[in-house]
């Protein structure tokens, strides 16, 4: 019995890994679950998979719910905020967490696990893209695993399985293109924001789905990727495979590529970072060759998709600027989803912030938080 | 310095092999190598890679050989035959062998080198065809490797790597398809040979060639690939993808398919066979995904090439009717080739030899020799 903690349980991730929890239960075991405020839903998780301990981050819908819990006799410890976050992430049962959280608030419980020996099943981007050097240096440290739970980085996490790091010349990251694949700058000017949310192949959170369409996603991941498996920068490509089948590839040094596929599907990364090393069984349904008929690729536009340059821009430039990056945009998409700014204002805005930006080299975890809420107020307040 | 010796170094795999030994030659060194009657080509290669033994199957044109060699005063060990062939196979010195030849000679060496505790290299499709039992169980008694050398079953060789056997679902064997894809069963009446020569992506012998054409090839690579992999005969499919670039397919249990791809050069399968575990770099060509645009995939039409079901058949069938399929479609491809037959005799040939076969369903290597003989004469008598 594998024991998984999982940090933002009612979000699209938390509720797919406890499908495959249901689909697994002799061998999976729910520990902690969290929300930020869906205590309904998080009531009715806590009734299927009997965690021992919950944290609600808003503090007053910790209490209705532990009010609910009370009444109805169930013994469940209810925490709430960073600290009760961290909590659950560190319980002492935990063979594994999810951090499936989004945004910042996901760095500081996954270091705490890592430190505590917990082995890391990572949905949450901010993670690696703001504390990329502390977070390897740390589970470096204590020995634990840092399984990606997203389809491309599982793909090149499954690509890599029997081959030595010495030789990967280098990452293929696929990116669907999003709804705007094939769009000038100049159509971009006037795209709007149901447009935007109408991804082609993957049903996401609203977030992750303005990022996929902004591209700012595959520069988060490529940022990701450096990190999980320790590139180069010039070993990681992006290339455009709009039906989103082949998740991602590796080009070794022999110049053979091993790709992984499937249909988009989160449940497979999870699956496979809950069991690895073991690949199990399941009933989804498999990939017919007889109906895909073709697969096509192309080279991404990163002129009239600036976000993808950036993340790359803000590697070679290293420390804290991916961090500033990702705040940036964090604001600039819940600025654009509240119908602010428009959608060429998010990279415009990404840019403007970094260009501001004083790069701290080595950063500490206060030097990443800080570069993280300095962005976040200049990117507000630009216009 | 791994040392090898190539059976066929004449011939397509043989000269390419060589190569690849060039490319590597603070690796590599050659200690054998063979021929049918190219003795000009044998010379030249004697003076690049100075083997200690090179074998001439047919006698006269050895001797010729040997006083050429004597001539110019260079001490080369030339045998001929058969005997000549095992005495190269099995040379104290290999560390590994390239079985390259065509036909049911390879099978007898390999079978000799095996038992010898020598790893193979396995370019010869009828060791496993004919004897599949014979030389795995011989392969497992000896703990040799068995080293694929064909695009296909180097594919998969690197998509199981790192996973397990059991977790396997089935693998998924390319097909180009060959230059008759799309082609009616009443087109292919009149096809001709110039036609059939004319593959599409690859460059090999006239042999493989035809085969292509008839998709038995691909009912060859079915049958090697159930015993090289140890799969039950449901596990194995075939799909057909013109681009010849994913060369070949795994499925796994929990539905994750990981592919091979590449440029058609079959330089990459030996080098790996070469060198298995490691990769090592080198200067060809790598696949560009911005050439590539589109790659596509369609199910094999088992009716208008029925070789592809005969080999399924075999299968299930088992025993010596496998050896007996190759048998008579090598005679047949053989007669197509000399203009004797029509392009559709060559599947009807190989059917009725089948339906005249008495299987013996555990054979010893007398047996598989004598299904072999036998089919070859009933196969030449039809009409």
């Amino acid at each position: 019995m594998k024991n998984i903690s999982i940090l933002g349980s009612t979000g699209s991730i938390g509720t797919q890994a406890l499908e495959v929890v249901s689909e697994n239960s002799n061998a999976l075991n729910i520990v902690g679950l969290t929300t930020n405020t869906s205590i309904d839903l998080l009531e009715k998780q806590i009734d299927t998979y009997s965690p021992r301990i919950v944290c609600v981050m808003d503090g007053d819908t910790a209490l209705v719910l532990e009010k609910r819990l009370k009444k109805r006799g169930l013994a469940v410890d209810v925490v709430t905020g960073l600290e009760g976050l961290i909590a659950v992430a560190t319980a002492s049962e935990n063979d594994l967490l999810l951090t499936a959280v989004s945004g910042m608030i996901g760095l500081q419980p996954t270091l705490a696990a890592i430190n505590a020996g917990i082995d890391i099943a990572l949905a949450n981007k901010e993670t690696l893209v703001a504390g990329g050097q502390l977070v390897m240096d740390a589970a470096a440290a204590s020995g634990v695993s840092l399984l990606p739970v997203d389809s491309e980085h599982c793909a090149i996490f499954q690509c890599l399985m029997g081959n030595k790091h010495e030789e990967i010349d280098r990452i293929i990251i696929t990116a669907s293109g999003g709804p705007f694949r094939g769009y000038s700058h100049k159509q971009l000017e006037s795209v709007t924001l149901a447009q935007a949310l109408k991804h082609p192949n993957w049903s996401m959170g609203k977030k992750i789905t303005i990022d996929s369409a902004t591209l700012m996603n595959k520069g988060l991941e490529v940022i990701e990727a450096k990190w999980l498996f320790n590139l180069r920068n010039n070993q990681i490509d992006v290339v455009v495979h709009p039906q989103s089948i082949v998740h991602s590839m590796v080009e070794f040094i022999d110049h053979s590529t091993i790709a992984q596929l499937g249909l988009p599907d989160m449940a497979l990364p999870i699956q496979i970072a809950f069991f690895y090393p073991e690949r199990v069984a399941n009933n989804r349904p498999a990939l017919d060759f007889s109906q895909i008929r073709e697969l096509t690729f192309s080279e991404p536009d990163r002129i009239a998709f600036p976000c993808l340059q950036l993340a790359y821009d803000a590697l070679e430039i290293g420390g804290t600027m991916a961090c500033v990056l990702n705040a940036a945009n964090e604001i600039a998409v819940s600025r654009f989803l509240n119908q602010e700014i428009s959608f060429l204002d998010i990279p415009r805005i990404n840019r403007q912030v970094m260009e501001q930006h004083q790069v701290i080299v080595h950063p500490n975890l206060d030097d990443v938080l800080a570069a993280d809420a300095w962005a976040r107020e200049i990117s507000n307040a630009y216009n």
